[in-house]
């Protein structure tokens, strides 16, 4: 385990690989947890819960798409050999001897000679194998007889049982994330449940004697947790939902209290905000490390240096392993840390991409970058007339400079930095 | 009005400049359109409720943050004078007073001579004007005296009242969508709520006798609506919320009685689904008519040409115009016909963009694309090897089409086609 600190040698031992003098590596580590962490077991979901959750198994059609022959046009159904001789100077002339709605079949069946009016996604009758267009039919004054002046080839304007999706076809892969149309392929397979990868549920425990919760009206020397609203949001966006909160001063015996209770409840990660500095009262990384095995903690990132992460055991009899996150207190480091380590993990839960969500787009540089080697940056830019503007000198704790960014630009380890004008690929906020 | 119909002429009279031989001209409909929309008004939400939403108001922050200086390191509080003449051979001595953590205050006064070990978040005493980390100060060993050995710029770690937010100043436009660190903002400001645009309710009427709510299993002849749980889902993506559904046979007086029903809903927009055909139950254009005026009903766009729009006119005394949208029935050009024309309205109504709300990547395209001039073509395309390939021949029914496919590309109604090869821009459907 390697702390934070600047005056800290490198850690020896088995996660020594993961840590440099300026903290760990942030993308070590997530090669670690990439191989370790699983995507959660399956659980059923209704149809009208299913848009945006994953596929925990493939579907298969259990009957074929379109169940049943239909018309695609409007016209008359016919035996296609009854028009194989017609020409405009000849046209053949069928008899019409019913009619076809969708919902209001025709019963019975097409004779040769006949011809049966049908409306679009009305059955096709027993007997017939085409659809003329209505358009290309004449019919009698007396609505008796029907006129055709070409052949129709057979299957013409048929929607034929199973075209659109074959019995027992593939038709959605494990991994899928559900899009609207592909609850409408389920639903119109006749599927109303499907099993989805279960979602993540995050507890939260927020330390610092300050906060008082969202809403609140704070006392001189009290801030609001606005920590917890954004994370919330972020856990949601990545397909998790924040289910247990507990806000506590950053006293030992209380946290560990309060771990212990974390892990009895039915959580797959639990995210520590706040205490993870070197300050007096920083006890999160103490207690995370006496309820598992803190894996890191400091990164070689900025901001969010006291970033962490712990493997909590709970149990009886401690055999599972709970990921935990110390996430800095600071709103724009906790953001960072949320976005570059904890997002991951949510998403990995869900089944999600690994990847970053955000849209990109790579822009010029309009004033250069300059970043400490072995440290990875995130740094917030506006868009100016088409180029990236980095916001420099904004500290960890301004809100308000992530309002003013349309998104930020990451300086990896192995590099020291960009020049004016570099394009640099930028993760937008929106 | 121009009627849906191969062999109708240009139409003439006010709407004229929206058609053409083919249809309506969707991006003359869209123009028209986008004039007379308006964002809806607004409602207040709690911040529990606001991120995604759109600002109907600017944001000005009633009171600066932080509200308090505070300490932004672990060390000592101190008057910067006192430390003037540190040096390393001649370190400057103060004695400390006292404690101050955060929710903890120092309630005393900082005197010249003396200094306060604070922690990160700590209020900055009375008299204090700097703080120097931990790291540079040396504490005699009974804990009675700090030493430094170099000056200290006033003001140095202290985060000053106001220094992220002045108070009334502007902090967040009206329109913009909140996003999650928007949100930790506006608690972090003490702003519990705020005024946001009402969330667009949308009614949808599906037509069609053969249809059976998804869930339930189809008899022959029947077929289970598979599109209203995928509008319901897109309706969402777009910021509005399905409120009132109707299925009902494509029956003219029944449809009649069920659109004066929903002019009765409090809703902002009218969805049909179904029905606005040509064929000889497709009552939906008539009705539409008969309740407002029907701006357009045929658009020169593949799939959804029998895609329409209306004002309804609601009342009493009937002065109120509600949006209308005729959505074909068959699940892709229903789908085409929401994200072309229905899904921007819901987005208007919302305060959001007017544009397409999918990701885009430009990819060149392995096979041609033929289109037909002055119509809009939707093209289903499927990702390969770094090429977007088109996926031809499949009908306006397919769903599974939409499953094979990653995206689509437009071929607006100026370009006749692409050659393999060409640079198109595709919209994700991811």
């Amino acid at each position: 385990m390697t702390k934070l600190g600047k005056d800290k040698d490198d850690a020896t031992g088995q996660e020594g690989q993961l840590s440099s003098r300026g903290g760990v590596c942030l993308s070590n580590l997530l090669v670690t947890l990439e191989q370790r962490l699983s995507v959660l077991s399956a659980e059923e979901v209704v149809w009208d819960q299913a848009v945006g959750r994953v596929l925990a198994e493939p579907v298969v059609a259990s009957s074929p798409l379109p169940a049943f022959a239909r018309a695609a046009m409007d016209g008359f159904a016919v035996q296609s050999t009854d028009l194989a001789e017609a020409t405009a100077e000849r046209p053949c002339c069928l008899r019409i001897t019913g009619k076809a709605y969708p919902a209001r079949p025709y019963l019975g069946e097409v004779a040769k000679g006949t011809a049966i009016r049908i409306m679009t996604g009305a059955p096709i009758p027993v007997g017939a194998d085409a659809v003329v267009m209505l358009e290309d039919c004449e019919v009698s004054p007396d609505n008796q007889w029907v006129y055709f002046r070409r052949p129709v080839a057979p299957g013409r304007h048929v929607i034929a049982v199973g075209e659109d999706v074959a019995q027992g076809q593939l038709v959605l892969q494990a991994g899928r994330r559900l899009r609207p149309s592909d609850v409408a392929l389920l639903v119109a397979l006749g599927l109303s449940r499907c099993r989805v990868v279960r979602c993540p549920r995050v507890g939260l425990i927020l330390t610092g004697p300050e906060l008082v919760p969202p809403g609140c009206p704070p006392a001189v020397g009290q801030i609001v947790d606005s920590n917890s609203p954004m994370l919330a949001a972020l856990i949601d966006r990545d397909g998790g939902r924040l289910v247990w909160l507990q806000r506590l001063p950053d006293e030992r015996q209380q946290l560990l209290a309060v771990v212990q209770q974390a892990l009895q409840q039915e959580i797959d990660l639990l995210l520590f905000c706040g205490g993870s500095s070197r300050g007096d009262e920083d006890f999160v990384p103490q207690v995370a490390a006496a309820c598992g095995e803190l894996v890191a903690h400091g990164l070689a990132l900025k901001p969010g240096a006291p970033t962490g992460f712990a493997w909590l055991f709970s149990g009886p009899p401690m055999t599972r392993r709970l990921p935990a996150v110390l996430l800095p207190g600071n709103p724009v480091a906790c953001l960072v840390a949320y976005e570059l380590l904890a997002g991951r993990i949510v998403r990995r839960l869900a089944g999600r991409s690994w990847e970053l969500p955000h849209r990109r787009r790579v822009l010029p540089l309009r004033d250069p970058v300059v970043s400490q080697p072995g440290r990875l940056d995130w740094v917030r830019v506006r868009f100016e007339q088409g180029r990236a503007v980095p916001l420099l000198g904004r500290g960890a704790s301004s809100l308000f400079s992530l309002a003013e960014a349309d998104g930020f630009l990451l300086v990896p380890e192995n590099v020291a930095g960009y020049s004016a004008e570099t394009p640099v690929e930028v993760y937008l906020f929106d």
